[in-house]
This record gives structure tokens, sequence and C-alpha cells, in this order.
């Protein structure tokens, strides 16, 4: 897991991308691209107040804790963004349009307005590439020694959104690969939560980047987990969730062919 | 319905028992001993301040909430006491030693110290037995039409109690009948949840009485249900647990041999 720390040796930025447990023995990898609200001093603050940079429109508020007790429940790495998704998603795609997003909910981000198409690649090349590579390189690593890497994305949602209430304590998002999800809302469901169904957004929104690339690209199983971000304010909360989710993803059974691929 | 209602005839006391869908078609019937910290007029405040009177040592917080809505989840008839616990405990004999307690927890009770056996008799006439009186009457009424009358008592603890935490989300009480309880206890454990068997207390500490009264007497099945306060303080909350122990309810499939009785 070198790769990535060197493309940014001899700079005065602390890594965008932080790997914790890589070598758990369990049948999952969690990812967490949304876990910090950090905005890292080459960039600022982007114009905004501290309100707008502890909101959930800067990163997904309680999911980080979330995933370091999953982590830990089922032995899995974890693999979490440093930096703000204001400064740029890294669930998004290097083409897409709310990559660095200028406007956020109904919140105008000024620092993202006027970017030159250097200050864009300076940002993609600081964070983006390294994030992904970082994920790469364990996948990879994981595959060729045969330990399990089926994938789980592990987000928040704000429970109004554009002034509308959402109703899902969590959503369970897909795409092509169901073999995780589909067991994972059955499960989640028969616990009597309000689950959504790739809601309250799916892969056609676009927010299906991280998963698509590294898992869907490899024939890995995979889904996106988003817990509503007012269940998981606290540490109980977040210690309580990861234990729900990891009752749940024990129903799914996902065997050897999901953890080691079909094709890429 | 109204044998106990014409007992109190004539005195200026709101009723210390609410039924609420008494015909509820499902396989159970809830009690909620604990629902309310109501101090009616005739017996005052106990020389209690308000925050003694609004913490956990007056009533169950959030329980009457929970029990509502699941209530209407399963479509079940509803009985809790309208009084608070420390003008008389309707969940314990009319002979045990805490059933109007001098001390709570760590709070000594001014108003309950020098009772005297009449101003005892006046709390068990005005309170207790019409609650049981209410219960004993749904009940019988159930039977005799051949509806279900599986007994679930729904109860709240705190999370810290005499400056112990507790670790468990919900706890799981049960006496001689475990038909509900032990499929209850698998159901809530799959579900990931820190579940209590007989904690954080058990039928051996007198906690019991409402049901041994009038479940186990009559063969029917039976679990007291302790979820932890602090999880279930506002409305959102108190639906989704309602929600989950709808769910981990389903699981149990008590039958009609359940419901029926055996012997009393």
């Amino acid at each position: 897991l070198e790769a990535w720390a060197q493309t940014r040796a001899g700079r005065p930025f602390t890594p965008a991308v932080s790997v914790e447990n890589a070598g758990g023995e369990g049948r999952f990898v969690i990812v967490c691209d949304h876990a910090s609200n950090r905005f890292p001093a080459e960039f600022g603050f982007l114009g905004l107040p501290p309100e707008a940079r502890e909101a959930h429109i800067a990163w997904d508020p309680g999911a980080l804790g979330v995933a370091r007790y999953l982590s830990g429940a089922v032995d899995a790495p974890l693999i979490h963004a440093t930096v703000s998704r204001l400064v740029i998603d890294c669930n998004r795609a290097p083409d897409a349009a709310d990559l660095i997003a200028v406007t956020s909910e109904t919140t105008a981000i000024p620092g993202n307005a006027q970017l030159t198409a250097a200050q864009r690649r300076e940002r993609v090349a600081a964070v983006h590439e390294p994030y992904h590579a970082a994920i790469d390189e364990l996948l990879e690593e994981r595959l060729a020694t045969g330990r399990g890497a089926a994938m789980i994305a592990l987000h928040s949602f704000t429970p109004v959104y554009c002034g509308k209430e959402r109703p899902w304590d969590v959503g369970i998002l897909f795409s092509q690969d169901r073999r995780i999800a589909l067991p994972l809302i059955e499960a989640l469901k028969a616990c009597g939560f309000n689950v959504g169904v790739n809601q309250p957004y799916s892969p056609a929104d676009g927010v299906y980047y991280t998963l698509s690339r590294h898992a869907e690209s490899r024939g890995l199983a995979c889904a996106m987990i988003e817990i509503r971000n007012d269940l998981i304010r606290q540490d109980p909360e977040q210690r309580r969730w990861a234990g729900i989710l990891a009752a749940a993803l024990g129903a799914t059974e996902v065997g050897s062919e999901a953890l080691e691929g079909s094709a890429a």
C-alpha cells in the first residue's frame, strides 16, 4: 500500500486516504467515500462557514464510526477518504458534472465556482487518484492471496433533503450485482426496519462510482449501504448499527465465488 | 369493561387504567404497567420535586409510545396504568415490600414513608385493583370469544442504575412460559441487538407480577419486554422500536394453543 503514498512524497499534504485493518480475514472490504469533513489547507475552506463544513453536504456524518465498528465486527479492511467530498467527491467519475460541486443541496460552494482545469486536475491528483489507487492496491493484494473482497460502501443520508422528509431508516443500493443487496434488504426488513430499495437514490443518479469501478469491474459482490444520519449521531448508536449490519450481512452468505470474482 | 370503572363511580378521580383497541384482532394483548408519571391530586406529589417525578423512577419513559405503535402494528389491545408507579406499583404483588416504594434507586419518596394501613388500602383500591380488574375483564372476554390473548408486558429501563452502566439494548424476561420469549430473543439477536436474557432483572426479583397473575395462571403465552429508555426518547424512535418488536414477535409463531390457554 505504498504506491499511492509515494505519489504524494515530498508534498505537505496529509494523505487523502486511510486504510485500517488491511489484513482483516473476513469476507468483506469496506469503503467509506464520504468519511471526513476535513478541508486541507492547500485547498482552503472553499468560502464556506463552519456550519456548512459540518453539515451533511460536506460529509456523511456518522458513517465512519459505523464503518469502523463494522470493520471490527466482520474483520474487514476499511478504506476511507480523509478529505471532504466538497473538495472532490471520490464517489463520482472523474468526468462527472458533480465531481467538484458548485452547489450542494441548496448551498453554493464559492471556492468551487471558478476552478481552472489545472486546479481541477490538482484535486484529482491529490485526493481522487490516491483514494482509488489505495482501493485497487488492497483489492489486488487480497485477490492474489485468496482473501475475501466482497465490497460494502458505507454512507449516511440526511433525513430531510431540499425540504422533503425521507422515510427510510436505511437504504440499500445496488446495480448489476445483487448477491449482497437482496438478502441484506430481506434481513433488514425482517428486523422491522424501513428499508429503501435503491433509495434515497440509486446507481442511475451516478452515485455508484466506487463500487462500479472496483467491484463490478472485477465481478466482486457489492452493495452500498446508506444509513439515515440522525440514527448514528453518537458512538453507541454507531456501534449498535454496526451490530445490526453485521448480523444482516451474516445472512447474505456470499460465498467464495463472489469473493474471488468471476471476470474483469 | 365497566366493572372496574363502577368501583370508582362518583369519585373525583381520573381512571387509573386505560384500555385502547380493545377489539384488536391480533394474537397479542399488550400491557404497560409503568406507562404514566401522573400523580393524581388525591395522593399529591409525594414530596417529590419535578425532576424526580419526570425521572425513570416515576415511570418507564418511552414505553407507552412504543406500546401504542406496537398495538397498532399487531392489532392488539393495549391496557396501561395512568398513575405513577411511585403512587403504587401495579407490577408488584399487593403484599410486596416495594408495592409502595419508600426509596427508589437512590431517591427517598417522602410521601410514602409513613403511610397508615388505611392509606395503603386506599391506593390499592384506587389504582392497583381497577388496573388488574380491567386486565381480567379484557382477557376473559377475549378468551370467551376465541380471540388471541398471548400477553406482552412492555417496559423500559434506565441505561445506568445506581451508577452502573447496563449494556443491553433490550431485555426479554420470562418465567415458566417460554413460548414467546425464546424465539423473540433469537429474533432480536439475529438482528444484531444486545439482548438481555432475564436482564436487567428477572422474575426472581419480583417484577413479573402482572404476567404471573394474568397469563401464567391461565396458561397463556407471555413475555416481558424491557427497552433501554435512551433508545425510545422520541416519537420516531418509539415507532421504529415498535416495528422491530412487531417483526420479532412475528417470528414467534405462537399458535392458537398458546392463545387459548391450557389450564388455569
